[in-house]
C-alpha cells in the first residue's frame, strides 16, 4: 500500500470515543478498516458509506472507506443468475480530500461537502458525588457528527448519505425508527450500535447494497429487513447548503464481564440503544460545544503542530479503550483496556495514564489503586539470583486485572506466568512501585486526607516490601531491587519493557526502575513525614538516599549510566529519566534542585541524557528517540513522558525534528490502520497496536494550562 | 475436498442443541469448522480439541476438528524470533474413527477413546402452566458430552483432554475455576459459552496453544489468562478406564432483540453461565436419561436407517434455531431461527413445523399464532391481473417477525418487498392459509376451546379474506386464488417456494396453494360447525368445493394437473399433494374418501401422482425427488411432508431408493459443513442451510408412536 504526497497524512484511523463505553466510532483508513467498534481489539472493519449524490448527477461519491458489498439477494433466491454490480458509488479522488483533525473534532472536506465527527475528551465527574445530569453528559456512550452539503452552486436536488455494514455476527442491520416513537430517524445493527438523527428530511434506508438504498426500485423498499447495508439519507435542494446532524450510537445491555460481574454504568441511565439516541441528540448542542471547547484549548497550548496532532491522536485512542463499569454490588469500577491486547487496567500503563486522568477525573486513580489492593495483591517471599532460599518478601500488586472483559481471579494477573526470565514473567517490583508512584500522586493532587489515612496500612507496607526486594541483609542494602519474587519460581522479574532485551526488560538493578523506585520512596517519605510517622519517613529517606547514591555511582568513564546497574552491561537508555516525573509532579523541587540532596544523583543523570542523545545510540537516524541503544523497539508513549521531564528537569531544549520523526511513523501506511500505536521499531508499529498508552503526551500541555 | 470411501457418512456437521437457547455445538466436520455457537446463521468455526495421549506415549491424537493455533505470543513480544510449533497432537487418521449418530446422542470412537454428546430433543412445558423445576429441565442451555478412554491395557498414564478455542470477538477464553466455588471446573469464553466438568480429576488449563496447555512448562502456568486456547485435562491411569462428564454451556444475558425487546427465558432460571452449569452438571443422570430414551423411543420406530438419519440431523438443526424469549413486558415468545437466514418465525416455516410441535409442545403453535395476529397480521385490498382498480381484500399475515435478534416493525416482515413478482415479494395468500391451517392443527390437536372461541372473529376474518382473494365478483369464484394484494403494488405474490421458478412461485392459480387453499377450508368449516355458525359453515363448504372442482378440472390428457392452473403452464410438481396433510392430519377421513365428496380431486391428484413420478420428470436420475419438472431446486423439507402424504393418503408405497438419495444428498461433501441443509439443487444445498425446516420428517413417526 502506497499514499501520494498530496495525501501523506491524510488517510489515518483514528477513534472518535465517548468515555468508558469501550466503544470506538473508527475511520479515517481507506477501505472498509474502520466503523463502529464495540469491545473490540482493532478497528470493526466494517464499511462505512458518507457521502453525497454528485453535482453532475452521474452518480455518487463517497469518502473512502468502504467496499463495495456482493448482492445478498443470491444467497436467498438460488435459482436467480448472478446481477451485475451496478456501481453507482465511487470513492472521492484522494486528490479532491483534505482532512481537519483535532483533539475533538474531525472534518473531512470533498468538493461541496464536509463531514465532521465531535468526540469531546470529557471528564468523568466522581459518581459518588456528580449528579445524574452531570453523568449522562458525560457518559452518554455516543459521538456526534454533522454532514454538510453546499449545493448553492446546483442545478438539481442531490441526496447525501451516512450508513454503514455492520459487522457485529449475532445480530442483523435494522431501521430503528419504529421504536424511535417519532423522535428521531435511526439505521443500527442489533441492539448494539447506531447512527440516528432527528434533522428534519432525514431519512432511512436498508438493502443488500448501498446502491439499492440510493437508488430504490420503489421508496417503501428502504425497508428492506434483510438489508445488510444501512444508511441516513437526505436531499439538499438546487441552490441550498443544508447541515445534517447525527449521533453515533452505542449500547450493551446486562453483565458483560466476567470474574467481577458488572456492568456498563451508562445502563443506569441508559436502558437501551434507543434511549441513547434520543439522549444523546437532545443533548446534541452540548456535545458539540464541548469537543469545540476541548479543540480552543489545544490550539491555544503553545504546541508545535507535530506535537498536537500527535496528543490528538494519543488522547483518542485512549477514550476508545475506556471502560467504566458498575459491578453487581453497585461498586464503581474504572477500566482501561490494553489497546489491541484488551488487558484490563494493566498497572504499568495505569501509572502512565495517570497525569491525564489526574487532571480530568482524579478519582478514577483512586478507583483503581483501591481494586488494586482490594482484589489484586498478594504477599510474596523473595529469592536472590543464585540461592534458592525464601527471605521475607512483601505486598506487592498484579500486572493487570485480566483481559476482554474476563477479570482474572484474585490476587493474580491474566498476563503474569510462573518460572520465566523474559516476557510474561512477573512484574512484582514494577508494580509495587506502581501502586506507590498512582497513590502518591492522587494524594497530592487531590488532598484527600481520608483516603490517605484509610491506606496507610498499605503505604507501610509498600515500604517494607521495597526494602525487603533492595536485600534481605539491611547492611547490603543499595537502594536497587537486588531480590526477584518467588512468584517467579527461580525465575526473574521483568518490567514493563517486557519485548525489550536486558537494557529494559529485567527489572533486577534495573536503572529505569531504581530512578522510578527512588522517586517512590521520595513519595513514601513526604506520606509519612505528613503524617508523623517519623520511623518509616526516615526509612524512606535513607532507602532514597542509597538508591541516589547507587545510581550515580554507576556512572561511568564514558558518561553513561549502565542500563543493568553492576552487571556488565553497556546499554544506554532514555527512561533513566522517566522515573523524574514524580518527583517533578509532586512538586518537590527540592529533591530535583541541582545543589539539592540529590544533586549526585541529577548530575550523574544530565551528564548520562547528553551522552545518549547522539545519532545511533538514543537516536534514530531520522531523529526519533530511540528508548535503548542495544533495541530498535522504541515505546511513543514513553518517550512523550521522557520527552516531558528532559525540559522540565534538565531544561533540555525541545527538539523539533524528534516529533517530526515520531508523528511520521504514526502516518507510515504500515501503522495507520492501528490510530495511534506504542511498540515501534526502527518506525514500524509492530506491538502494542490500538493502544491507550500515549495520553502521557497530556503531559505536555502541563506548562500551558495548569 | 473429497472423502474416502470408508469415512464417507462419518465427517459432517450436526447440531447438538438445547431448546430455546439459539445455540448449538456443532460438531462432525474435519478442521476448525464447528464449535460452540451462539445466535450465529452458520457454525462458530471454532477448533475443538478432543482427544487423548497416545498409547505410545509419543503424542497426542484428537478428532479431527481443530487446526494447529498460531503462537500468539509473537504479538506481544515482538523482539523475539519466531517459534516453531511443536505440533503435540495429531487428529486421528480418518480410518480409525467410527461414529455412532442418533437422534440425541453422538458417540465418536477412535481407538480407546470414546466422546458422547447427548442432547435430548426435550419438549418444552407451557410456561403458564408448568412448574420452575419443569421449565429448567427442559431450558437449561447446555447439552451434554462424555469422554472414555478404556487405559486397562496401558503402560502408563495418559491425558485426555476436551477444549476449544473460541470465535466470539468480544472476550477472552478464561478459566471457570474461581467462579465455581469448587462446584466444578471449567473453562469458556467470556460470559457466553463454557465447557464444565464435575469429574474427580478434572483440571483446567489456558494458553497460547493447546501444546502449551499438554505440555505447560510448568503447571502453574496452566492458569495463563491471555491464552486463546484453553481446555480441561484429566488422567487415567494404567489399567484404568475412566469416563469424565462435561456440561458444554450457554448463556446471554440481558435484552438480546429490538423491535420487540426481549431476553431468553431461561435467564429467568439461570442468571449467569456458571448457574447453568451447576444446575447442568447436577441434572447430568437426568439430561443423559432423556437423550437415551430418546433414541430408544426412534430405534423403535419402523424406519430405515435412511430415514432414521434423516430425522435425527433434521430434529438437531430445528433445535439450534428455536429461541425461546421472555419480552420485556413478561410475555413468552417462542421463535424459530430460519436456519443460515436468521429470519424470526417465518409463517411458511412454522406451519412446516407444526407437526412436530404440536406434539412436542403444542402450546408454542398457539405462541406464535397470537404474535402473529397481535403484531403481524394486516389487511389490505386486492388486485386482479390487469386491473389497477382496488377490491376489499381482509386479514393477513406477514411471511416472517423479523431477522436476527431484530423484531421487525407491527404489520410489516423482513422480507416482504414491494412492487415485485419474484423472490421477496408478498405472500399474503399463502400466509393467510398458514394461518388458518396452524389453527385449525392446533384446536384440533388440544381441543383448547377457550382459545378457539376468542379466536372467532379472527378465524371468521380469515375467511372472508380468503373468499375475497378468489375473486372480487361472487360468481367467478372457484375456490383458488386470483387477485394479488394491493401490498404488492401491482406486482404478483409468491408462496414459500420463492425460488423456484412459476411452477411453485407464483401465487395466483398455483396448484400447492389451491390443494392447501381447499383444506384451509376445510379446517374453517370444522371450526365453523363446531361452534355452530352456520353461515360461515356454509361458505366454507361452498368454496372447498368449488377448490376441488376447480383443481380436478385441470387434470389434461396427459395426465397431470399443470403447476399453475389456467395459464398454458406445463411444469408438474410433487406438492400438489402437500395440502393434503391437513385433513389428514385433523382426521378429517370422509374428506380424503375415494368415494367421499372430494372424490374427483383425489383421483385427479392420484393420478397426477402417478404421472409424475417418472425418471427425469419428478425423479432425479439417483431416485430422489424432484419438487418440480422444470426445476433443479428441490427442498428436503417438502419432500418429507410428500413422502409422509403419498403413503398415508394414497397408500402409495415408500420407496427406499429415495432415501438413500436423499441421505447421501445431505452426506455429499459440498454439502456437510452446514448440517442439515433443505434447498438441493441436484444434490447441492444451494440455499436454505443450516436450516430448521427438516422437522417435517416428525411425521415419519406417526404410525409408530402417536
Amino acid at each position: 500500500m502506497s499514499t501520494s504526497t498530496q495525501s501523506s497524512g491524510v488517510f489515518f484511523n483514528a477513534h472518535h470515543a465517548p468515555v468508558g463505553a469501550f466503544a470506538t466510532f473508527t475511520l479515517g483508513e481507506r477501505g472498509p478498516r474502520g466503523g463502529l467498534g464495540l469491545e473490540l481489539g482493532g478497528p470493526a472493519n466494517e464499511s462505512l458509506f458518507i457521502g453525497a449524490e454528485s453535482a453532475d448527477g452521474s452518480g455518487y461519491e463517497a469518502l473512502p472507506f468502504f467496499a463495495n458489498s456482493a448482492d445478498a439477494a443470491l444467497r436467498y433466491d438460488v435459482s436467480a443468475g448472478t446481477q451485475a454490480a451496478p456501481g453507482l458509488v465511487r470513492p472521492f479522488a484522494d486528490t479532491a480530500l483534505a482532512r481537519d483533525f483535532a483533539l475533538a473534532t474531525d472534518t473531512w472536506r470533498a468538493g461541496d461537502l464536509t463531514f465532521t465527527v465531535y468526540s469531546a475528551p470529557k471528564p468523568v465527574p466522581d459518581p459518588a458525588r456528580a449528579s445524574a445530569a452531570a453523568l449522562k453528559t458525560a457518559l452518554v456512550p455516543a459521538v456526534f457528527a454533522e454532514l454538510t452539503l453546499d449545493n448553492r452552486h446546483g442545478t438539481g436536488a442531490r441526496t447525501v448519505f451516512f450508513g454503514y455494514e455492520g459487522s457485529n455476527p449475532f445480530a442483523s442491520m435494522r431501521r430503528l425508527d419504529a421504536d424511535a416513537r417519532g423522535k428521531f430517524t435511526g439505521i443500527g445493527q442489533g441492539v448494539n450500535t447506531a447512527i440516528v438523527s432527528d434533522s428534519p428530511g432525514v431519512r432511512s434506508g436498508q438493502g443488500f447494497t448501498l446502491d439499492q438504498i440510493l437508488r430504490p426500485d420503489r421508496e417503501e423498499n428502504l425497508t428492506f429487513g434483510l438489508g445488510g447495508t444501512a444508511a441516513l439519507l437526505a436531499t439538499v435542494p438546487a441552490g441550498k447548503r443544508r447541515t445534517f446532524r447525527f449521533a453515533i450510537c452505542f449500547h450493551r445491555e446486562g453483565i458483560v464481564t466476567s470474574g467481577v460481574p458488572a456492568r456498563y454504568y451508562y445502563t443506569r441511565f441508559f436502558p437501551s440503544l434507543e434511549s441513547v439516541a434520543t439522549y444523546a441528540l437532545a443533548s446534541f448542542d452540548t456535545q458539540r460545544a464541548l469537543a469545540l471547547a476541548a479543540d480552543r484549548r489545544l490550539s491555544a497550548a503553545k504546541l508545535s503542530d507535530d506535537q498536537r496532532f500527535q496528543l490528538a491522536h494519543a488522547v483518542r485512542s485512549y477514550f476508545g479503550s475506556t471502560e467504566f463499569l458498575l459491578t453487581a454490588a453497585d461498586e464503581p469500577l474504572w477500566a482501561v483496556n490494553e489497546g489491541e491486547y484488551r488487558m484490563l487496567n494493566t498497572f504499568d500503563l495505569t501509572v502512565d495514564h495517570l497525569f491525564y486522568e489526574l487532571r480530568q477525573n482524579p478519582w478514577v486513580v483512586r478507583n483503581q489503586l483501591d481494586w488494586f489492593s482490594r482484589r489484586y495483591a498478594y504477599t510474596d517471599t523473595v529469592r536472590l539470583p543464585g540461592d534458592t532460599r525464601d527471605y521475607p518478601g512483601g505486598l506487592s500488586f498484579t500486572h493487570d486485572m485480566g483481559v476482554a472483559n474476563c477479570f482474572s481471579r484474585p490476587r493474580h494477573s491474566s498476563y503474569e506466568k510462573f518460572g520465566l526470565h523474559g516476557c510474561f514473567s512477573h512484574m512484582t517490583h514494577e508494580q509495587l512501585v506502581n501502586w506507590v508512584c498512582c497513590a502518591v500522586s492522587y494524594t497530592r493532587h487531590t488532598s484527600d486526607r481520608a483516603w490517605l489515612k484509610k491506606n496507610l496500612p498499605t503505604f507501610r507496607a509498600c515500604l517494607r516490601s521495597l526494602v525487603n526486594r533492595d536485600h534481605p541483609d539491611p547492611r547490603q542494602r543499595d537502594g536497587v531491587m537486588s531480590a526477584d519474587s518467588s512468584r517467579c519460581l527461580g525465575g526473574a522479574e521483568i518490567t514493563t519493557y517486557d519485548s525489550l532485551d536486558t537494557s529494559l526488560g529485567q527489572a533486577r538493578n534495573n536503572l529505569y526502575l531504581a530512578v522510578k523506585t527512588w522517586a517512590a520512596y521520595l513519595g513514601l517519605r513526604e506520606v509519612f513525614a505528613s503524617t508523623k510517622l517519623a520511623a518509616p519517613a526516615a526509612l524512606a529517606t535513607r532507602q532514597a538516599g542509597l538508591a541516589a547514591a547507587t545510581i550515580a555511582r554507576h556512572l561511568n568513564a564514558e558518561g553513561y549510566i549502565p542500563a543493568i546497574l553492576g552487571e556488565g552491561n553497556t546499554s544506554r537508555i532514555i527512561p533513566a529519566i522517566e522515573g523524574l516525573v514524580f518527583p517533578q509532579q509532586w512538586g518537590l523541587d527540592d529533591a530535583l534542585a541541582p545543589d539539592g540532596p540529590y544533586a549526585g544523583l541529577l548530575a550523574a543523570l544530565r551528564t548520562h541524557l547528553d551522552t545518549v542523545f547522539v545519532p545511533g545510540v538514543c537516536l534514530f537516524a531520522d531523529g526519533g528517540w530511540k528508548l535503548s541503544s542495544t533495541n530498535d523497539n522504541s515505546w511513543l508513549s514513553k518517550i512523550y513522558l521522557c520527552q516531558f521531564v528532559a525540559p522540565a528537569v534538565f531544561a533540555r531544549p525541545a527538539d523539533p525534528r524528534a516529533d517530526a520523526a515520531h508523528r511520521a511513523w504514526l502516518l507510515d501506511p504500515r501503522n495507520t490502520y492501528f490510530a495511534w500505536s506504542d511498540q515501534m521499531v526502527s518506525g514500524e508499529a509492530k506491538g502494542s497496536k490500538y493502544y491507550p498508552r500515549g495520553v502521557t503526551a497530556w503531559l505536555w500541555l502541563d506548562s500551558v494550562f495548569d
